[in-house]
């Protein structure tokens, strides 16, 4: 049965008061969305002007000009609406739920008559829609635009922007499609598959459910229909010299033939959770076991240890498996969203932490290195080593930048994590009739429903730089259900108390599955080992290849040059070291930063003129290596930086 | 004094008969001329017409039609005439004079009134000539025409192509210099300052100087000439993305301030030999000076083992000090070649074996490395690093070829190194009334006119894979001279016997100065220790620390899949291993492999699953590896291949 069997708690029903996640949710709320919004609306001096309201004004006619922008400007905001819905959901904010309300009467006053709602062709000439699906992004667009609807109906039982995507849903649906007269397309840019479902289980209407596995399906299909349109467009193709082709769509084959993840990252893993949607929907065995390949092709190949994926530049992609370098990397922000995205619905259907565990990896750095601890600058590219000089002078590393940049022309990443992060309580805490699954150890108040009666769980824990975790239940009456908690894949050793009693309970899945009759004041304390862990990657990752890397728990660190010099290839780590951990609360707003015995290789030994010489065996000064947090680099001075240590 | 103290011995008086270069000599003579020759008269069918000829005869008005290739293609013809010419000097060959004169012939009836002699301009309209010196090469064309010119009135005697030649020098010189009314603008690639110089010792008119002379002066002046042209003709910048911009040509600044090798690899060191042939026919210290602080930010910091340079694909260039990867590599036959220019040039003033030292790395591996053992295909990247299937799948390096190619479009690096191997006499011996300089040990016979007399030296050596060299004096009378025996950098132990007698000698500027009255008979034996010797790259090298490359002499070796299986990277050799040398003589032509013990990364502990897990000291299997030397990688199957290898 491929149903999922868990669902996201109602963010109202997460009350976070973390001290590490308390920081996120405020830069969220303070930083992010206000920021956003004057953004959209143009409003922010030192950045390239964002057109993207100005866009939907000319659209609705309320104003005179020509779009401007990137194809899909028009989904910055649904992005912002999305993150704007989730925080009402657990902070009530009428101003912002004004300026909400204000997007939503613009982007309204922008639908056609039919339903249609894309200002790009609005504006250019609405004779020319859907005439480019692969490169045009109007489908991801409105996929986007149901993600927003979707959030802010459910934050506020408000239908107007429900209605709109709803409305334009059924003008694609009229135009595209198995029926002969309609186009037999699908979105070059996924995303619109899982916004579908999302739709279809508020609505109910199969059309909804049919156009998303429509979608799915006729991907990749016989004649091509991107080499189609193509074709009748006189257009050429851009990544003709590409190895990928039409694959960076994900578009060359069925999905169901797919055994690589191939292509654009971003447009991979949105895919891909659009596919475990409808295989969820259909019981589709098939389909399932695509993702579930798709997902090892990720996961154990061509998957960063920062959870970052998409290695190559050039077309934000995955390239080969175990390829993996370091300091070319790509590992776009959105694409570890998008892996969070595609991991949670598997865990739904499977119960199984495996992916939770990638969840995991993925929040805890490749995600929240995207944006600066001030909130105010973004990272598209997540490098897992950086020479400064080599971003300015090497060309193939132009976008590897070593310092976080204020907003970017194509500027998904920033609102993408601003919807990541503000739904971060769905993805801690699962649930259904009689199960919690507790997935990510955040401190907070959550309140359920199980069992016949109300509870308030109350979380205390230091996670990530500590491993206790202390869980209090209040209920008003003693009732039957299971919390199920993850013993993440990093912990190699961990006791469980119940009301301070050690339980012997072996996990299922990667849980641990706590089944019982629960009554007010139990106490549930898990306790897991998170010692200093060094990490080897398989060596057929040739970039590290007699190199560890160091991580606490969930948590990827690496070595900066502001810490531990430059010329950072110079150093090694003696693997036998003890490892000293200390929370320094004034360094970058508190972190647990390791200290470990290395080496660094003599350069005295070097003469100006010598470029290589006869070997000998290389003199090493002992060095203290001083490791930070991998998300945190970056926000001091601009230097080196590195996840990846050579080792004695 | 700058003055050249030593010229290369007419190439006729070098007879080579040596087991290593024999070869290059026969592939030279027997495949690269005569093939090439096929090619530029379009007369092979497999690959893309050159259209050389044919451009010549189209301006000519001997046919009709277009300009077609590259808009430097005419120095494609220039350049094979050249390699011909070296060719006649020392292998007399009737039919293949009657081919460079039916060439000439040709080449000559496309001269205008004027004396102009660019097809492009001619075919295209006259009316622009002039007016694109920074990318459109008809001063590199017409570099390359007298370098062919000369080569050809020293191999033969016939002035016609000289006459052509310096008409189109006379017509440069009436439209570009310092004059008011006439450009004052420069070659966007050097290559003409270091062919007028050699036009200028044959013609001894000032005017040759002068303009060579013009050429290095004004680049780099402000107003920036490029930039007034740019704008005068209203193009856009091909490398305004880039760090180097104007830097490109090495015209943003004055030569001499410039400080570090930047741009186009092969326009640089073709500058720098310009620029040392000005300064010494000019007595410019200023001038010398930047060559040799350009000469020592190449070798000091910007070279590869392998004598190759130019790190980046983007721009064929530099990048910046100690930035040598492996795999992304650019390293152009042409700009090895290129290097031994200026290096010979340097060698001349000063006299100093350091400048010979890199062209005989850059000879023995970066250059010839080009170049299949069948000479029939080619390379133009020469990778120290290479996984076939990231070529492929890698678009950063796609330029990196697994396999030498048949031909280019931009067919620069066969002729060229046509025109070098065909002219290596000259390389290995230079002269002046008093002296005989040894600078590259190959056997043969070398006729001289030393202190009154003349003698034929007998060389025998089995060089590079033995550094014995017996040198026998044939010489009617007894006449007093010197003979300067090159004891190159690898050498670190070495003895020299007069007529079986060890002598006593200390080397002067890296030369063994042996000055005596010679008499028939006298045999010198130089032997070198020529021990396998494991090389360390500078610390500051990132992507060669903690490896080794292995050398013997001046070879330097490669691991490569089809000995060592693949994953190379899972390979460590132990640095006190015992290496053990053995002539293969049916293994690629016959090269002497070395075997050493090592260690691989035992794959077994890594399940399929597993991406990243806890460190543990890495399980070593014993494995024997085997390296071949550098240039003749590639020759066998497709597979990866590793200079630099991790030691334990």
């Amino acid at each position: 049965m491929l149903n999922k069997k868990l669902e996201m708690l109602p963010l109202k029903n997460v009350k976070i008061n973390d001290p590490f996640w308390n920081h996120y949710m405020d830069l969220v709320l303070n930083q992010s969305i206000p920021y956003q919004w004057e953004v959209l609306n143009d409003r922010v001096e030192d950045i390239e002007p964002s057109h993207c309201l100005q866009n939907f004004k000319i659209a609705a006619g309320m104003q005179e000009g020509k779009f401007e922008g990137m194809v899909f400007q028009d989904s910055d905001i649904y992005k912002w609406i999305e993150a704007a819905a989730y925080t009402l959901e657990w902070h009530p904010d009428k101003e912002l739920e004004r300026k909400v309300d204000e997007a939503v009467d613009i982007i309204s006053a922008a639908q056609q008559p039919d339903g249609y709602l894309d200002t790009y062709y609005i504006i250019n000439g609405l004779d020319k829609r859907f005439t480019c699906l692969m490169d045009n992004h109007e489908l991801y667009c409105l996929g986007h635009m149901i993600e927003g609807a979707v959030a802010y109906y459910n934050a506020t039982g408000k239908s107007k922007f429900l209605d709109t995507a709803i409305r334009c849903v059924n003008c694609v649906s009229e135009n595209i499609g198995p029926e002969e007269g309609k186009k037999h397309g699908y979105p070059g840019h996924e995303i619109i598959e899982m916004a579908l479902i999302r739709l279809y289980k508020i609505t109910g209407d199969k059309k909804h459910l049919a156009l998303a596995k429509y979608f799915i399906d006729q991907r990749g299909q016989e004649p091509l229909y991107f080499l189609q349109e193509m074709k009748s467009n006189g257009n050429s193709f851009y990544w003709k010299k590409s190895n990928f082709q039409l694959m960076y769509y994900q578009a060359g084959m069925p999905v169901r033939e797919q055994k690589d993840a191939v292509g654009h990252a971003v447009r991979a893993v949105y895919l891909y959770s659009g596919m475990a949607d409808v295989a969820s929907e259909t019981e589709d065995k098939e389909l399932f076991d695509a993702c579930e390949r798709l997902w090892e092709s990720i996961v154990y190949r061509n998957l960063y240890i920062t959870g970052g994926i998409g290695s190559s530049e050039y077309g934000e992609a995955f390239t080969f498996d175990y390829d993996l370098p370091n300091d070319t990397v790509y590992a776009e922000t959105c694409a570890s969203i998008g892996l969070i995205f595609f991991c949670r619905r598997m865990f739904e259907i499977t119960k199984e932490s495996r992916y939770i565990d990638i969840c995991e990896q993925a929040f805890y750095n490749g995600t929240i290195s995207g944006v600066s601890l001030d909130g105010k600058r973004f990272f598209y590219v997540n490098p897992l080593e950086v020479d400064p000089e080599a971003c300015e002078k090497d060309y193939h590393k132009r976008e590897v930048k070593p310092t976080r940049q204020k907003w970017f022309a194509c500027a998904c990443c920033p609102p993408n994590l601003a919807r990541l992060l503000a739904s971060i309580g769905g993805y801690a805490y699962e649930e259904n009739e009689s199960e919690l699954y507790i997935n990510l150890y955040i401190s907070g108040d959550v309140n359920t429903s199980l069992g016949g009666t109300d509870e308030t769980f109350h979380v205390e824990t230091r996670y990530p730089w500590n491993g206790d975790v202390r869980i209090r239940i209040k209920q008003p009456q003693k009732a039957a259900y299971s919390i199920a908690l993850r013993i993440p894949n990093w912990c190699e050793s961990y006791s469980i108390r119940i009301n301070g009693e050690i339980t012997d309970c072996d996990p299922e899945k990667g849980y641990l599955m706590l089944t019982r009759e629960f009554e007010d004041g139990d106490t549930i304390e898990l306790s897991m080992d998170m010692p200093i862990r060094l990490v080897n990657a398989n060596p057929f990752v040739r970039e590290d290849v007699g190199k560890v890397a160091i991580t606490k728990g969930p948590v990827v660190y690496c070595l900066e040059q502001e810490d531990n010099g430059a010329q950072l290839q110079e150093l090694l780590i003696d693997p036998d070291s003890k490892f000293v951990e200390a929370f320094e609360p004034d360094l970058l707003d508190g972190v647990m930063t390791v200290s470990a015995d290395g080496y660094r290789i003599a350069e005295k030994e070097w003469k100006k003129s010598d470029l290589y010489k006869s070997y000998q065996k290389p003199a090493l000064i002992p060095q203290k290596l001083k490791f930070i947090p991998y998300y945190a680099w970056a926000n001091r001075s601009i230097g080196e930086m590195s996840v990846w240590v050579r080792h004695l």
